[in-house]
């Protein structure tokens, strides 16, 4: 097989050196006193650890990404405390690490050196709601869900959903997307403004301290250079960020083809065709059977496609006329309704639980989820290449999929304890990823670089992006002390 | 009067300081020998001039902007030459300015110290159309109506209109909109990859060699770094973009309002409901007066908008019956059809001859246009103040605005000729544009910073975001060699 190939070629020496960071744990030292005094005297003493258990609920997010422990955690209470940490840490030449909910795909809170971990959750508050405008600003510690709540009976909402209750200011850092983003966008798309801590202490507004219109032209597009940096640029502090309004009519159905390929072609001639569907989301066969199973559920074990329609009565109803007509021509089945909130909720959870329903088919197993996105057209291409690898590899995995921005994850089950399986499950996403990047795609569509990923990113930007990305944080973090060995080296 | 006072207060010092760009042609020094030999050697001898004729082509763009003439023009045929075109001016500290087709606003091209001017237009290939992914890539001498006309038989358009027949690749520079940002975006939401050569002839692809996905988290976004950046970090020698599917449907109509504060209370209705408008633009009263004189038109003579649906049959009615049902509730008039696309390129050509249409209000007159774009809330407040202004300063103005995006030019008719007039004009644009700002705007919506507008800049960014931009520039651009004395100093 290709994999046993390579694992031959490289076997111990690609183990050891690419993947160290995930494969052992470093040393955990422990913080010191000056350095929690120090820190105590800027936070509050009630606002600094440097227990174990502290420490250690900052060494990991979602990922299998470990690394080492921070020496310290700090929870500042505002930017000027932030900027305090910053100042503090900069002359000290100590490394921080930004920390919010800890949700992330690519392990980038992980520590990687000797560094301390700045937990924003503290600062939480929801302010400038724009209700006219559509806008609003939020800190770190304001996840989505709890935004949405808040928003509740405004008639606004914010879109932008990766599945995680995840901190929008986290949002922000990683580029994340999720299930909405074909009609309302990705973060990029709906960030105004950030408030910025860089390593030095600099309290920066990407925007102006003011701005939160609809576009401008004035300067470089510092907003921009911020969503998506992982932490690595700076400290997000709040973000300013586009609400839409709450449709008048919604409507969600399930569908399922003979192949995914058909389901793919659907989407492809859905996306032809300007049908304005808020979401297209793909479950492969493998991960339907393990929803049925998992909630006892019938939904047909076939390539499906769970789609929501947001609109006015008539704009719902028209779009559901034509996406179904296209899907029939496809060899698609009739369409599944969720006609009640409480059905819809039903079905975008078994969308939601794939990840447990997959975990369940093998007690004690964990999961790496693949990120790859690549063009529509070649979608069908990229997700059979995934399953080759995969079977070639002898891995389980299920295939979900954003498949409206041509973003898919092979949800990959192992037992963490299995070193050769995690090799075997990093070569496989590797090959994937270069396949999608070798296809006009990106080994990354919302979860990042991170620590796993920054070999990918070179053969994905080339020696100049990396190189001008490498001096724009040399510019801005001279001394590499914001979150360190992520994104780039 | 404000303008009175702040003539009185830094009358002949502001003039001689602040504006002795647009004030004053500086010096034309000719072409020398050696320099035109050693760039001809690069772009051949028929691709290089340094005649008076051909180097005075290249000194002004569409704004009153005026400073320096190029010392010699180069029309580089591929990327390498404009690569080596870089490396000798870097080589040599020669300064660059990338020239498209000359219809910027804010003299973006023009020289402010000794230059030459690299025109990019004979790289006018169109490749890698997509059909199935909406995407293309153009170089430098593709403008939008010739993209337009090429894809004509395909069923795509790229829909960023700014007006003029601008070069793509220059709209990207510019970060460029117009009248359907509202549905389609900036040319920020429509910019998939860049090519750019920077000022040492490093040629870079911001989003890597391939990539064209419809979105990506793979590092920093070098492509929204360039988008906007105005010729001063680097040549972009291609430009990847979305294109869109030509509407099933297109309707097209004028509704006349008793105020200027009820059109765009309608558009903010309009907003509220998500309907998903294509066109929504404002003329005032004075401009429709224009146009009508003009174009020997009949449009009632009160602030008016014109609107654009795009959508299925249905879905367009539909919007137009909400759309209406606004309208009439903010005392709007009955809509005037324009149902035929000979109606319909009618009524566009009234909105876009507006200029035209002033300017021969007052022979021998040129216009000189402002930019701001602020939160729609406060629209109708920033849209009268800049009335106040230019009523003060005893100035004559139409106002015209992409009002769904709460950006609107007032169209200043003045005498080029007249100094004390043309700084009135200046002073009263900085006024409404330093207004904008301080609710939440921005003083350029799509033109650019270019000449006029670095110290604007300076007020909506702040010291640190300032410092931050210079910071980019100055690691991009050490020499200061790329289009220098744009944007910041």
């Amino acid at each position: 097989s290709k994999l046993g190939k390579m694992l031959k070629k490289f076997g111990s020496e690609f183990l050891r050196t690419r993947f160290s960071s995930i494969l052992s744990k470093r040393g955990r030292s422990s913080g010191t006193d000056k350095l929690h005094s120090a820190l105590s005297a800027i936070v509050g003493e009630k606002n600094a650890a440097w227990s174990l258990a502290a420490r250690e609920q900052h060494n990991h997010d979602e990922s299998f990404h470990a690394g080492g422990t921070p020496e310290n955690c700090v929870w500042p209470n505002s930017v000027e405390e932030v900027s305090e940490v910053a100042k503090f840490c900069s002359k000290n030449h100590i490394s921080m690490i930004p920390f919010g909910t800890g949700t992330g795909m690519e392990g980038g809170v992980v520590p990687q050196n000797k560094t301390i971990c700045v937990n924003l959750t503290n600062m939480d508050r929801i302010s400038d709601l724009n209700l006219e405008d559509f806008d609003v600003k939020v800190q770190p510690g304001v996840t989505r869900k709890s935004l949405n709540r808040e928003l509740r009976d405004t008639g606004l909402w914010f879109p932008v959903d990766p599945g995680a209750d995840a901190s929008i200011c986290g949002m922000a850092a990683t580029g994340a997307s999720g299930t909405n983003a074909i009609r309302y966008g990705t973060m990029k798309q709906n960030v105004l403004n950030l408030e910025v801590v860089l390593a030095d202490g600099t309290i920066l507004n990407t925007a102006g301290p003011k701005r939160r219109c609809r576009k401008s032209s004035a300067g470089y597009n510092l907003t921009d250079l911020f969503v998506g940096s992982e932490g690595t640029l700076g400290f997000i502090t709040s973000t300013t960020i586009r609400l839409h309004g709450i449709p008048e009519s919604t409507l969600a159905a399930v569908c399922s083809f003979p192949t995914v390929a058909d389901a793919v072609n659907t989407t492809i001639q859905v996306l032809q065709c300007s049908i304005p569907i808020a979401r297209i989301e793909l479950l492969d066969s493998f991960t339907i059977d393990a929803v049925n199973k998992y909630s006892s559920l019938e939904n047909k074990v076939a390539p499906t496609l769970f789609l929501e329609f947001h609109g006015s009565q008539k704009g719902t109803e028209e779009q559901v006329d034509q996406v179904s007509e296209i899907a029939t021509l496809n060899g698609g089945s009739e369409f599944s309704w969720a006609s009640t909130t409480e059905e819809r909720s039903q079905l975008w959870q078994a969308r939601h639980d794939c990840l447990y329903a997959l975990l369940a088919q093998r007690p004690g197993s964990k999961c790496y989820s693949t990120d790859v996105c690549v063009p529509v057209s070649v979608l069908s291409e990229a997700i059979q290449y995934s399953k080759d690898v995969l079977d070639d590899s002898g891995l389980t995995a299920g295939t979900v999929g954003h498949v409206g921005d041509g973003n898919f994850h092979c949800l990959i089950i192992l037992d963490p304890g299995n070193e050769k399986e995690l090799l075997g499950v990093k070569m496989a996403a590797d090959m994937i990823a270069k396949r999608a990047i070798d296809l006009g795609g990106t080994c990354t569509g919302e979860h990042g670089i991170g620590i796993g990923k920054k070999e990918l990113l070179k053969s994905e930007l080339g020696a100049e992006g990396i190189s001008v990305m490498r001096s724009i944080k040399n510019t801005l973090d001279p001394l590499n002390l914001m979150n360190p060995y992520k994104v780039i080296e």
